[in-house]
């Protein structure tokens, strides 16, 4: 079960023909999970392996426009290049993000006349349903003159063929905000400080139970059919001899989960929470806007530098830290001048400084870099 | 003087790695008025020769996506590299558009907290004033279900430093609508038919006087002064001897303004105003979005085909038709597969077959293709 994310844009604050702005893709088994949508997201996609076609879930950090503003178009274009067969398309966008989302979508569609995202009554079948679920931010998460008003975000008339959407609320025993959970993922949310609020993404693949010991089951008695599903869902089984059999006995090691944590523009982490949630990420996504010797400009724009962030992965005790949300001063390796300063290769030193004898990896993100996300073969888990 | 037209965006629909969504951009003196900002132009700018920070007014022709998502991005990054110094920098940005794009902008600059654009009170020194003109359309510019609902372009509360705007209607004996006119230029508005409101804008640069008759004047006995300023201004001068000179006899003929017309998405122009606005005129920019032998699907979309494009320019005996806006099927000549369908130079050809001998010169837009206008000296004016 492969896993793996691709970088779509590396750049901070717009898109230039170096780097473009902010959007990465986490692709699992053909789905693919799209991380903020800066303008030009789906020119960028097009140049990847990746396919529009293919998004299921958007997350939207937070509302600045090098993260949203690719938002409306990538939906038009996804929508116009479905097939008409709806037996034969993904039926369903679910969008997640800030408070303040759904009134961005319900304008910029409504007024550009997409009808074909939200189409008039009697063409439902021919578009996927859209369904936007708020975060409610809390009022720590930036300066005063970063919240929106209420009014600003009150709910007018739905568009016709708008779904209601959902808002989720911070659950404060946890710091979290809970998404989602199906049969593979638990998907969560935390806060970030940053001029507006800002969100971080937690996604945790669940633990596999391991394989069955076959060959000790026959030497038990036991012969393929139900009581081996039993056994693999974790349940004790009596055989007819009254023996107890225990999972761990006829199990192998479980596989533990992947985690893949995903955050947001930010200059800091809000409470204990998230560092527990991220806790042995196999990557931690972090921003690094500006170099260390920038650090106050960087705060005070509410960005990290790259021993802000080292400091984020070092308390999660993550295993790979990768920097992105780079400045448009610092060209992508390729397009850098010898010798010039702005050197982005300058910024991963700064982490990997910083992260000295903790065994934290440091990658810098390019546009179109993927990294695969292996399962972990290293630790495995005891069994349940 | 020179008068150039740069093309950044001239795919349908949105924007790939090939074609750009919509946009161009007129320039003169080093002013810049852009045409159209679909998504990604921002970026378009970057990659050409021009400099955004030089756009001083912005013409929108409809609000669907391909032709106005690039818009809130580009004015949030000309305000990002606007120079702090107010004294060395252009103070203010004129918009013109259909009903709804003021909401359109308020929505998606207020709810991403683009402050440096509509700044808090107190930085407003920092920031250029953005002014949105709004056209109101006519119920005959297209089908029902693409008009927008009044409620849905209310005016809510401006935002704290938005400009309070202005509507400008049709006026009926002419058929156009007067944006502005200044020293050098008038630009008019008129309708086009489309799935939605669109409309077509005409760029008349006015006349200028001819130079004065120098050896003939010092003949007549008049020495360079105000009066040399009266004649060229078109007034009539009493000698001291009592004979009249008249304009005319002393000044070279005049050079006549040029005029360019760029018209937005359409299947047809609506009425005989637009045209006669348009007569002459030394580019004609008009869509081809399908050949010819796509007309159905064409104008079931609201869309023309080269031949109609043809029609229109004939109509207006203009100079040069300019196609554009090609369905995104049409790859750029160099990317273009030899001998493969949809060959782009097919659209030119069909609009010369139906030009034929109308004196007529058709020309492909391309992304990065720039037409000069050069001063007509073929057709001077007599002299008024
Ligand atoms: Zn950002
Ligand atoms: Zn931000
Ligand atoms: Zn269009
Ligand atoms: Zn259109």
């Amino acid at each position: 079960m492969t896993m793996d994310v691709t970088f779509l844009g590396t750049g901070s604050a717009y898109p230039s023909p170096h780097r473009g702005a902010s959007a990465l893709v986490l692709r699992t088994e053909g789905e693919c999970w799209l991380f903020d949508c800066g303008e030009g997201t789906q020119t960028q996609l097009m140049k990847s392996q990746l396919r529009a076609g293919r998004i299921t879930k958007v997350f939207i950090s937070h509302l600045h426009g090098d993260h949203l503003f690719g938002l409306p178009g990538l939906l038009c274009t996804v929508s116009l290049n479905s097939n008409p067969d709806p037996q034969q398309r993904l039926g369903r966008v679910d969008i997640y993000g800030p408070r303040g989302l759904r009134h961005f979508l319900r304008v910029t569609l409504g007024l550009t006349g997409s009808q074909l995202l939200f189409p008039y009554a009697g063409k439902r079948a021919l578009s996927p349903n859209t369904d936007v679920h708020e975060l409610e931010p809390t009022s720590d998460q930036s300066p005063e003159e970063g919240q929106l008003s209420p009014e600003v975000t009150a709910d007018g008339p739905l568009h016709p063929q708008e779904q209601p959407g959902r808002t989720i609320s911070l659950d404060v025993s946890s710091e979290c905000y809970l998404l989602f959970e199906d049969k593979r993922f638990v998907v969560q949310a935390f806060r970030l400080f940053h001029r507006i609020p800002s969100f971080g993404f937690c996604v945790q693949e669940h633990d596999r139970p391991g394989r069955l010991k076959t060959e000790l089951l026959k030497e038990l008695g036991l012969k393929p059919g139900p009581l081996y599903g039993r056994l693999k869902a974790g349940e004790a089984v009596t055989l007819e001899s009254g023996r107890l059999v225990l999972p761990a006995e006829v199990l192998e090691d479980a596989t533990p989960g992947r985690k893949v944590c995903i955050l947001g523009d930010c200059s800091s982490v809000l409470g204990e929470g998230p560092l527990r949630l991220c806790h042995r990420a196999d990557i931690l996504v972090h921003e690094a806007t500006l170099a260390n010797e920038h650090r106050e400009k960087a705060v005070e724009h509410g960005h990290s530098t790259p021993e802000m962030a080292a400091a984020v992965a070092q308390a999660c005790r993550a295993r790979r830290l990768v920097l992105h949300h780079f400045s448009q001063r610092y060209k992508p390796c390729g397009a850098q001048k010898e010798g010039g300063k702005d050197d982005v290769s300058e910024l991963k030193r700064q982490a990997e400084d910083a992260l000295q004898d903790s065994g934290v990896e440091v990658v810098l993100a390019e546009d179109f870099l993927t990294l695969n996300v292996p399962i972990r073969c290293d630790q495995s888990l005891p069994v349940r």
